[in-house]
C-alpha cells in the first residue's frame, strides 16, 4: 500500500517505482525508525491525542516488527504478499507490516508526523550513533600512537619538507602530530553532534501540525537535546549531514597523509618500517612484493569521502525550501562515508601495531648527517653571526660536503675555519643527531623533553576517554 | 587459496580481509573476467604455450563457472567449503572454481597473465558494454523529445533568460535544444569509447612477459580495435575511466536541466505542464500534492555523478606507476554512475512521454504579451532607428504598461506616437506570438520553418541510430 | 635577494621563479606578516636573544615597510632597484626592503623563526580577522530578516515541498527558518575560530628551535588564545583551512537556497516578490526584462566555493609530512572563498531589504485553496478516522476539485458528505488558509503566536550580537 | 552607459554593479570580443542591414580601440570619464569606447546580436586559441620524454607496483608510458576541439533574430567549421567549457602523477634523480635543502583545476534554459584552468630537461636483485610448473634471502634445488636485470627491441606535428 494514492487514477510506472524506491539504501534505518515511532506514539498517548490502549498495542507490535527485522523474519524487498511491490522506502515497509498486525489503528501512528520530519529524524538518530562510534574511533587510533610511541618513540628519524630530509625528529614527535590532527577531527564531531542532537520530529511535512503535540517530550524521550525549532527548518535543511560529510573528508585527509608515509617508509627506498604480514598482501605475479595495500586502500578512499561531499553538496545546492525529493539521495553517502571512515580509523590502528620500524636506518645513513645543517647554521648565529649569513656560510659547506662525498664530521676543522672563523673545536658537539634533538628549547619541539611531557599530558588526557 | 601466500609467514588479519576485498563490488564483472580468460587461453594454445587440450579444459570449465554464477549456483561471498574466506576478488573467486574443477592446470590460467592487466582487461569490457547501452538510450530519448515536439511541439511559450519571460519560442524548439546537447553527450561517449577500445592484456604486472604471447591475437578475439601499446602505461592508468565519469556528469548536467524545467512547469504556478500519474507520487500527509518526483530524483542523482567523477579524479591524483590498491576503487564510481545514468535516461524518456503541456497557458496570459518588446524595438530599428535607443524607447512604453497593468495590444497608437513617431498603424502586425516567431529570419532560430526544418533533419539523422 | 642561495650554483630558472612565485597572491598579507615579525622580534628582546636596540630598529623599520606597503609606495611586484626578481613571496619582498633600511641586523629577524611557521602564523591571522568578519555578515543577514518579517511576515503563502504548494505559512514563518540556518553557520565559523586561534609561531621549519624563545608570549601579543603544541603539525596541516571552507560552503549552499527562491518568486508565473531595481538588471537585447541578477549570481557563486573545498582537500590528500610546496596553493582558495561568501552575504542583505511582496497572490488563488486538504483531513482524523483512510477520502474530493475545476470552497456540503459521513457544517470554519495557521498547535510550528514568539526570541539575542 | 536603462527608475546600488561586474575577468577577452565584432559588421554590411559605410567606420573604430587596449592606453576600470562606472563588462566597455568614436552609429553594432551571443562567440574563440597552445605543449612534453630517453633511457630501474620494486624496466619505457598518457590528452582536447569549432553567433538572445542575417558567413570568417544550429543551445549550454575542465583535470592528474615521481626520485632515500639546480629551491632555514618546488607545485595545482571543474558543474546543474547569470562565473574556472595547465606543461618540460639521472641506482643494489623473482617463476614455468606452484616456491625463497640477507645470486645451486629439483646451472643466466628485460617477449613490453621500435614510432609520429 502506498501511502497516498487518493487522487491518483493511475498506479506509479513499474520502472518509476524501482527508480525511486529507497527501501535498498534506508532499510537500515529500520532501528532508528521503530525507536522513533515509539517515542511519537507514547508521546501521542500522553497528549490523549491516541487512547494508551492504542499507543500500547501500537508500540508492542512495532517493538515486534523490529525483531522480525533483526532476525531477517521480515523481508525487506517492498514486495507485499500478493507479490506487488508496496513499500517504496523502510518507513512504509514497517507501517504496512504494523498494519498486518494490529489493523487499522496501525493507521493511527502517522498521526501527526509526515514523512518528512519522520525520516529527518531518523537520520539524526543514525548520524548521532555514527558519530558517537567514529569519536571513539578516533580516541582508539590516538592511543594506539601513544603506545607505540612509548615503545619506539625514541627513535630518530628524519622529519621532512618536501620530502628532503630536513631536520632529526623523535618517532614519537612524529606520531604526536598525527595525535593533535586527530583530536581535532574528534572536535569537529563533536561540534557537529552538538548540532544534530535536536529534534525535528513533530514538524510535520514543514508547517507543524494542529494536533496538541508536545515536541520537546519526544525529544528528551530520545535523548536529544531540544527540538529543531523552525518547523520548516527541520524538514527542509540538510546542513548537518553535509558537516558530517566534512568533518568525515577531513579525518580522511589526515588518515591518507599517515597512509602515504607507510607506503614511503615500506618501501625497498626508504626501509624504515615494514607493515606485519596480516596487513600486507603479496602479488599474484611476483613473489617477492610484499605490498602496503590497506595503507593504499586507506588513502584511495580518501577519494570515496571527498566525493561523497561533493555530492551532497552538489544535491542541495539551489533546492527551494521545504523537502524536495532530491533530498532522498542523502543517505547513501552518509552511509557510505561514515562505514569508510570506521573501517580506515579501525584498519589504521591495527596496522599501526603491526609496524615494526629499523631502528638504524637514519642514524647511520652518510647523507642523514646533512641534517645537521640547520644546527651549524644555529651554532653560527649564536657566536653573532646574522641568521641570513650563517645559513649562506653552511649552505656552502654543504656543497663541499656533496662534492667530496663526505659528511659533516669527516671535515676537519680547518676546512671549516675556511668558511668562517667562528667555527671551534666545539662543533663536534652539536654534530650528533640527538645532540641536536636535546639542543632543541622550544615549547612542542622534538627535545625528548618537550616530547615525554607531551606524551603524560596526553595519555592522561585521553585515559579519561573510552 | 589467496593468490600469493609465497612468502608470508602469518594470514591477512581477517578485518584486513574484509577491509580490502573488493569481491562484493567486482563480481558484478564475472562475465567479462570469463570472457577475457577464455580469450587468453586461447591465445595461450595458439602459441603452445598451453597444450590445446589444456587449452580446451580450461576453456570448457570456464564457460561451466560462468553458467554456475550465472545460475546462482555459485556462492560469490569469498568463502570457501572450509568456512574460510579464500577469494578477495571475483578473479580470484573464478580461478578458485576452476581449479576446483580441473586441478592444478587451471593455474596454468594465469601463465603469461597478471591481476593487473586482468582487472584492466574487464573493466574495459564493462566499460564498452555500458557506454554502448548509454549511447543507446541518449538516442530513445532524442527521440522521445522528437516525437513529443511532432505531437505537441507548435505549443509557442515564453524563452527565458534569468528565469524571466524573454521571446517567445515553439515547444519544439525548447526540445531540440536537448536534442542537441544530447547529441554531444553521445559523440563524448563514442570519442571514450575508441579510447577504450584498446586491449591491455598482456601488459603483465607492468613490464611485459617473457612468454611468445600474441596481444593482438587476444584483442582482436574480444573486439578491440587495437592494444595498448605500452606495458606500464596499460596497468597504470585509469583515464579513460575519469573520462568516462566526466562524459556521464556532462549528461547529467543537462538531464538535471530539464528535470528543474519539469519541476518548474509542474508547479501551480506555472501550470504548464502535467507529468503523467504514473510518474509523479503523492504526500503522506497532504491529499492534494502531485509531486514530480522522478524529476527530481533525477536532479539530485546528478550530485551522485559529479561526486564519483571527484572520486576518482582524488584517487588517480599523485600516484606514482604503476598499479597501486588505491586503484581497486575506481569500480563503485564506475558501476554506480553508468547504473544511474541509465536510469535517468531511461525515465526521463518514459516520464517525458507521460508529460501533457496546456496550450493556451501562455497565449492567454497578459504577462506574456510583453514577450513582444523585442519585436517591437527591432520594429523601430527597421525604421531606421539605432538599436540602443530603440531599446530605451521600448523599455520606456513597457514601464507604462506595466504601471497601468495593460498589455501592449492595449495602448493606443497614440500612445505609442508619444514615443517615437516612427510608430504607425502597422505595429498591430507584429503584436502576436505566432508573427513574432514567423518573423524570425535566422539559421537555427525558433522560426516555424527553421523548426521543421530542425526536426526533419533529426529524424532522418536518428532514423538510421539504433 | 632568495633567502637560500647557499649551496646553489645556478639561478632558478626565470620561468620557474615566475611559476612559483606567490607573490601576487600573498602580498595581501602583508598586514599579518608584520604584525607578526613585530611581536616575534618583541619576544626575542624580551629572551635576549636580540638586544632591545635591535629589536626596536627592526620593529619601527618593519612599522615604516607596512606603511609604505599601505601607501602603495613599495612597488610589491618583486623586483629589486637592480631589475632582476628578488621576492618570491611576501615574507622576502618585507625582509630584503627591511634589511635596505636597517642594514644586516635586518637578517635577525629570521631568527628562531622559519618561514614555515611564519606562513602558518599569517594565515591564521587572516583567517582569524576573516572568520570575525564574516560572523558579523552573517548577523547582518539574521537582522534583515528579522526586519523583512516585522513588516511583511504576515502575508500567507504556500509552503513548498517538491515545489508544489503544500501548506500555507507565514513569510515570516519562511524568513525565520533561514535565520535558524544562518545562525548554524555562524556556530560553525566560531567553532572553527577556535581552532584557529592557536599559535604556530615558533614552530620553526618543523622541529623547534634551539633558542629559548617563548612561544607563548607571542601568541598572547597576538591574541591567540595558545599553541599549536606539535611543532611538526603546526607546520604541517591545513585542517582548519579546509573546515573554513566547508564552513564557507554550507553557507553559500544556503544562500543559493534564497536566491533560487528569489529567482522563482520574481518570475512572471510566480509574480510573488519584485526586487527592487537597484538590484536587478535589465537586457541588451529585450526591453521589458527585469532580470534576478544579483539573486542569480549568489546561485552561481556557489560553485566557486565548493570548488575552492575540493581544491585544499585535494591539495592535501596523500600529502607526507610536513610542509610541501604544493600548500602554497592553499591561499588563493581562501582568499576567493572569503571575499566571495563576504560579497554574497552582504548583496543578500542589500538585496532582500529592495524585495516588495505581493500580498494577495496567493489568498486569491483558486490553486491556493488546495493548500487546506491536510487541514480537510486532520478534521477527519479529528473526528475519529484513522489518519491514512482521511487522507484517501480528501484525495478522492482534491479529485473532484481537479476535475470540476471548483475549489473546496465552492463545493457543497452534500458533495463532502458523499465522501464521508463525519463531514458536517463546521468544516467551513477550516476551509481558510488563515484559520489553518491559526489551527497550528506545535511548537516552531507556523501559527502566528510560535511566529511571533520565535521573533521576539530572535530579535532578543541578535541585540545583543553587533 | 548601462546598455538596458528603459523601464528601471532606479540605478543599479554601487555594491551590486562592483558585485556583479565581470570586467575585471572578462577584459582578458578583449581581442576576442573585437575580432567577433568585426565579422558580425561585416556580415551586417554584406546582408544589407548595414550600409557599406557604416560597416567600414565601425570596423576601423573597433580595430582602433583594440589597439588602444593592446597598448593600455584604453582603462579598463569600468569608469567613464565623469568618474561614473559604466561598464559591467568588456563588451559594453568595447562599445561605449567605440560609441564616444563613431557616435550614435556605434549603436547599430548590436543590431541583430545580443550579450548571450556575443558571450558564447567570445569564450569559443578563446577556448580554440587554449586549446591549441595547450595541444602545441603537450607535444613539447612528449618530444622532452622522448629526447631524454634517447639520452638515458637505457638506464635499468625497477618498475614499481605499490611503490613496491616490482620487475627491472628501462627508464625510456617508464617515460613511454607518459608519453601514451600524454597523446590521450591530447586527443581529448583535440575532440573538445570540434565541437567548440562550431559559432553561436546568431542566436540572439535566445530564440534567433528577424534581421536576415547569414550566421554561415560569420562563422566561416572566425575560422569556425559550422553553426551551433538551435539558437536556445547556443547561448544556453556550457558543455564544451566543462569537457575542456575536465581534459585539463585529466591532464593535471597525469602531471601530478609524474610530479609525484620526481618528488620521490630526488628524495635522499631514492637518490635516483637529481633535479638541476634552476628547477630546485633551498630552504630559508635549513642550508642543505634541495627541494623540488617546482614538482610539488605542478603536483599542488592539480587541486585547483579539479576545484575548477567542480565549480562549473556545480554552477550549471539543474539551471532552466536558457541563459542565466550564473553562467557568468563560467570564466575565471576556465582562464585560470588553462594557464596553470599551460605553466605546468610547459615546466615539466623544462624541469624534465634538466632532471640527471643515477644510472648506478639501482644495478648495484642488493634489493633490487629481488626484482627476478619473476624470472625465476617464468624460468619454473617454462620447465612445466604450473605457475600458481612456481610462485609459491619462488616466495619461499625470497624468505631464505630476506632472512639470511643475501641476494639470489648468493643462493647456491643446491639451495634452490632444495625448494625444486627442476632448477639447473641455467638459472644463473636469468638472475641478471638486463637479462630480465632481454627476456621479455610480449607486444609494448619493456624489452630494449619493444622499447627501441617504440621510441621510433613515437619520434617519426610527432616530427610532423609542432
Amino acid at each position: 500500500m502506498s501511502s497516498w494514492k487518493g487522487r491518483f487514477r493511475e498506479r506509479l510506472h513499474p520502472e518509476a517505482l524501482r527508480f525511486s524506491s529507497s527501501l535498498d539504501v534506508d532499510k537500515r534505518l529500520f532501528g532508528e525508525d521503530i525507536e522513533g515511532s515509539i517515542a511519537h506514539v507514547s508521546m501521542l498517548a500522553k497528549q490523549k491525542i491516541l487512547s494508551s490502549f492504542e499507543a500500547k498495542k501500537i508500540r508492542n507490535a512495532l517493538r515486534s516488527v523490529g525483531n522480525e527485522i533483526k532476525k531477517g523474519k521480515l523481508k525487506l524487498d517492498g514486495f507485499g504478499t500478493n507479490g506487488r511491490f508496496v513499500a517504496e522506502d523502510i518507513h512504509m515497509a514497517i507501517e504496512n507490516r504494523l498494519t498486518q498486525k494490529v489493523g487499522a489503528i496501525g493507521g493511527k501512528l502517522h498521526t501527526a508526523r509526515s514523512r518528512n520530519d519522520q525520516v529527518a529524524l531518523d537520520v539524526r538518530l543514525y548520524l548521532r550513533k555514527e558519530i558517537t562510534g567514529i569519536v571513539s574511533s578516533i580516541r582508539k587510533l590516538q592511543k594506539t600512537f601513544l603506545s607505540k610511541a612509548d615503545r619506539q618513540g625514541y627513535i630518530v628519524m628524519p622529519g621532512y619538507t618536501h620530502l628532503q630530509q630536513a631536520q632529526p625528529v623523535l618517532l614519537a614527535h612524529h606520531f604526536l602530530a598525527y595525535v593533535e590532527m586527530l583530536q581535532r577531527d574528534a572536535e569537529r564531531f563533536s561540534d557537529c553532534l552538538r548540532r544534530v542532537q535536536k529534534s525535528p520530529l513533530g514538524a510535520g511535512a514543514l508547517a507543524g501540525t494542529p494536533f496538541p503535540i508536545d515536541r520537546n517530550y519526544t525529544a528528551k524521550a530520545l535523548g536529544f537535546e531540544g527540538i529543531v525549532e523552525n518547523s520548516i527548518d527541520a524538514v527542509a535543511d540538510r546542513d548537518v549531514h553535509i558537516e558530517f560529510l566534512s568533518a568525515s573528508a577531513i579525518t580522511m585527509m589526515h588518515l591518507s597523509r599517515f597512509a602515504e608515509e607507510l607506503v614511503l617508509w615500506s618501501s625497498s627506498e626508504w626501509h624504515f618500517a615494514e607493515i606485519g604480514d596480516a596487513f600486507t598482501t603479496g602479488s599474484s605475479i611476483m613473489p617477492q612484493k610484499k605490498n602496503p595495500d590497506m595503507a593504499e586502500l586507506i588513502r584511495g578512499k580518501t577519494g570515496r569521502v571527498y566525493g561523497n561531499l561533493v555530492a551532497l553538496l552538489t544535491i542541495m545546492k539551489g533546492l527551494p525550501l521545504a523537502y524536495n525529493r532530491d533530498m532522498q539521495e542523502d543517505k547513501e553517502p552518509l552511509f557510505d562515508s561514515s562505514a569508510t571512515l570506521a573501517g580506515c580509523l579501525q584498519i589504521c590502528a591495527l596496522m599501526l601495531q603491526s609496524v615494526k620500524f629499523n631502528k638504524q636506518r637514519f642514524t647511520n645513513d652518510r647523507q642523514s648527517d646533512l641534517l645537521l645543517a640547520t644546527e651549524l647554521a644555529d651554532y653560527l648565529v649564536r657566536k653573532g653571526m646574522p641568521f641570513r649569513k650563517a645559513h649562506a656560510v653552511v649552505g656552502e659547506i654543504v656543497n663541499v660536503c656533496v662534492r667530496k662525498k663526505v659528511s659533516f664530521k669527516e671535515l676537519s676543522l680547518k676546512e671549516y675555519q675556511r668558511h668562517s672563523e667562528l667555527f671551534t673545536r666545539d662543533i663536534w658537539k652539536i654534530l650528533d643527531l640527538r645532540a641536536s634533538l636535546q639542543n632543541k628549547k622550544s615549547a612542542g619541539s622534538t627535545s625528548p623533553k618537550e616530547v615525554a611531557a607531551a606524551l603524560r599530558r596526553w595519555k592522561k588526557s585521553l585515559r579519561s576517554k573510552s
